[in-house]
């Protein structure tokens, strides 16, 4: 397949930037600025790789007034001055992608089984073994891939991506423009039982999932329905890859986790906030907006203050890490044996004053 | 659709307790205090909600001798007094659920593939696109949904629940009355691997895994298949989202694990257990009845006495813990200093007498 | 289904081994010391075995030198002597299962679809409702089971098995004899987004996975490809169920990870190195060959040296733990006034010289 090419002047017409070179220079593509050729755009977005854009062979290079001011005059290619050179490379390589990704088709494949009652749109895509259940309905602009099954009553908003063997629960809502990647399990019962001498009585959850516009969802997470109330998902929201959000858990808008974080039951997470990988969060608490858990960390309560918050054990070498361990275990003697000393000390003092 | 409606009469003869106001008056399902309609019924599971039970407006309230007695005069509803009003909860909910739950139709879809030599009841349900293989038996009342896969053999036990794109491999046996959530996989083969100069040689896993009755199996969960002898999971175990139970293992009966908890092969965990969200296991282990991990912890040995256990780093401020972490990773240079104070005060003492 | 019979002779001509008995023997299988039947072979890997191997009934013993000079006289069956009994059990069971497996029918079920430009070799099988899209190419003895969906342009090398529901992204490559468990997902999106104002912009993830020969991954393991650069999983890699391997990260061969681990974005990872469940290794670090990670322990940084590196915090009855975090939460104090102590004793030991 061809490579559609574009034009500097075009990038500029589009997402902005001051231009210093020709505008009618083509390329095709954007790279790394060591492995970018000389039809692609490269991009400097940290200071520290200065010396690596100088030498850059790319057609031309996106970056900071401050890193043009300092190499402009050493490097040869035309000079893209941005104040974010990170969100305006993110900008046009989504651009190149758009323009060279394979078109979907609109309508629905022969193999596909939509229900009576269901309602896709013309320009969606739904894909080989797709199933879309009675009364679903698929807006403009949908791309439902393979083997994605799409239950009663489930809205998905125009413009999103279904990747494969997505499974969306009943009633369930996804906002436009979200992308759910293979796997991913939307609306599965929460874990809510009631224990009767021992066994448990399952709680049926009736709550839906609500996923608000531009949502992203990893491959493989899982987003539990609600109990009674609705689980809530607000926009613009990143979750990486098997990630676990409990029932009636209401994350705020714009935050990201990293892979394999466990959300549990009617957390109420904050806007703008970032969860390192792994990083675990007890049920029924409230963290705040703006707050920052470090990868590896359980959040056992609420959060009320913005902030970063962290809690994993360092790491050793395996024997370092022993001795520490087996001290940490009996740490309370350690301070009671400092105490003891204290006293002593004093007793000391005092005798000699 | 039109919601079903039940006397509250009907509720006490199918689950008990003793009603307080008319057995004739109609309710259409069960909600919140707070949130309850004038025609649904409410529940109230923990005396500090006396006030909003007091004011609720649901058509009826579940509480329990002591809370009748205290609030039973001002609240304005029937009563339903009961010794455990959240497990009274959890049934009544249930009920209302599958009145207006959408009946299952029999009958195996025209998209589904069915071998030959399998045998679905004709009181069961296979959904679209689903697969049963050769020799599988499919018992009455099983619902299959859409894009589940049942292997060679296996046996779905009466009244079973699968929900979409569930994957159960060949000669497994999965009880009655269980249900498994989207994305589980049942009988993966275990990691077994000989190492032969650091090259491995694959183990080949020859067992199945046995669930019992009334099993749940949450979304993306994987339980896999015992390398010579079969992993069993026993009668009443509640398995949350995103959880790997290695090959061998045997978990007892009501044992519940929250989301994400991994267990290592060949681990034997008693009943009655519970699981906090993120707890690891380690391989050939015994965990002995009634035993309580509290999340984010990791078991490395055999728990023999039951009880509490614990073991995750408390979570700070970022600049707190990294403060303590240092000193942490030193510990032993703190005891050893400890030490040396000890041994000079012992040293002044002896001088001073 | 009669089981096929192996004669000890034909064992010793696949596998080596130095035979103490008559290659007429005939088996049927392998099974551990206690439960081995008359017509079972069994293997002693550990020393501390030889009483069960010397009292087992099974028709051979698969054991070592050592263990042979042991017990040879007393065990009644043939004897198989080998170097590495443990690694002659695998390839012994293999072949045993190997000969009793169901045969894969080659050729495509009626049910798949695949796409008209695809490249299916007539020598592979493909499952029920599976899928293939444009351009993949399907070599020879590929199994490719239910549900499971190839994307375009993708490479699957010959005599991999992918289970159901594995999901392939477009263009990423498989090497020959891997096996995917179900539910896999190669080559979703990495989790990539610049942050303008707080809002994230998607960076599209443009490269591929590739995957060596002879790789295993678990059931519900995810890779995702590649951002600009493709992400790598070498040769003999071993990844047990439910492990995250985030964008463009690098495993050298043969490296074993269990279960629930997470790998962050481009980290490179050396050869013959082992992770134990639920490790977490932090993005853009380096770990050299042969290093051995514990189960449950976050690696931070780089690894520079090889060895076992460990991290995790001990396990202890919950009250023996509250009390030893909430010192550990103030460890800081703890040691300033061991600091405090130090300078008073050297106070008084100044005083009284």
């Amino acid at each position: 397949m061809e490579v559609q090419r574009v034009k500097l002047g075009d990038l500029i017409d589009r997402f902005g930037g001051h231009l210093i070179g020709s505008p009618d220079i083509e390329v095709c593509g954007i790279a790394p600025l060591v492995d970018a050729k000389d039809d692609q755009v490269s991009f400097l977005s940290n200071a520290k790789f200065r010396s690596e854009a100088s030498s850059s062979i790319a057609a031309a290079l996106i970056l900071s007034e401050a890193d043009d001011q300092a190499i402009g005059q050493i490097y040869t290619g035309a000079r893209i001055v941005t104040p974010h050179p990170y969100v305006y490379f993110a900008r046009a390589a989504q651009h190149f992608f758009d323009l060279n990704a394979p078109k979907e088709e609109f309508g629905v494949h022969p193999t596909a089984f939509v229900h009576a009652s269901a309602s896709v749109s013309p320009r969606a895509s739904v894909g080989p073994h797709a199933v879309i259940e009675a009364g679903a309905v698929i807006e403009e602009g949908v791309v439902v891939r393979a083997g994605v099954v799409i239950g009663r009553g489930v809205v998905i908003g125009a413009g999103s991506l279904l990747h494969s063997n997505v499974t969306v629960y009943d009633y369930c809502e996804i906002g436009k423009r979200c992308i759910l990647h293979a796997g991913a399990v939307i609306g599965a019962d929460g874990f809510g039982f009631a224990n009767e001498q021992g066994k448990w009585i399952k709680i049926p959850q009736t709550g839906r999932v609500l996923i608000g516009d531009d949502v992203e969802i990893g491959a493989n997470t899982c987003i539990d329905r609600g109990a009674l109330a609705d689980t809530i998902i607000e926009e613009g929201v990143k979750l990486d890859n098997q990630i676990q959000i409990g029932h009636n858990c209401h994350i705020g808008a714009h935050t990201a986790m990293a892979g394999c974080v466990g959300v549990a039951g009617s957390a109420k997470i904050g806007k703008y906030c970032t969860f390192g990988g792994a990083a675990m969060i007890a049920g029924h608490l409230t963290i705040v907006d703006h707050v920052h858990i470090s990868p590896g960390t359980l959040v056992p309560r609420s959060i009320l203050e913005p902030g970063q918050y962290s809690g994993f054990y360092p790491m050793a070498k395996h024997a370092e890490w022993e001795k520490s361990a087996v001290i940490l275990r009996n740490l309370s003697s350690l301070r009671d044996k400092l105490r003891h000393l204290e006293k002593s000390i004093k007793s000391f003092s005092e005798k000699s004053l």
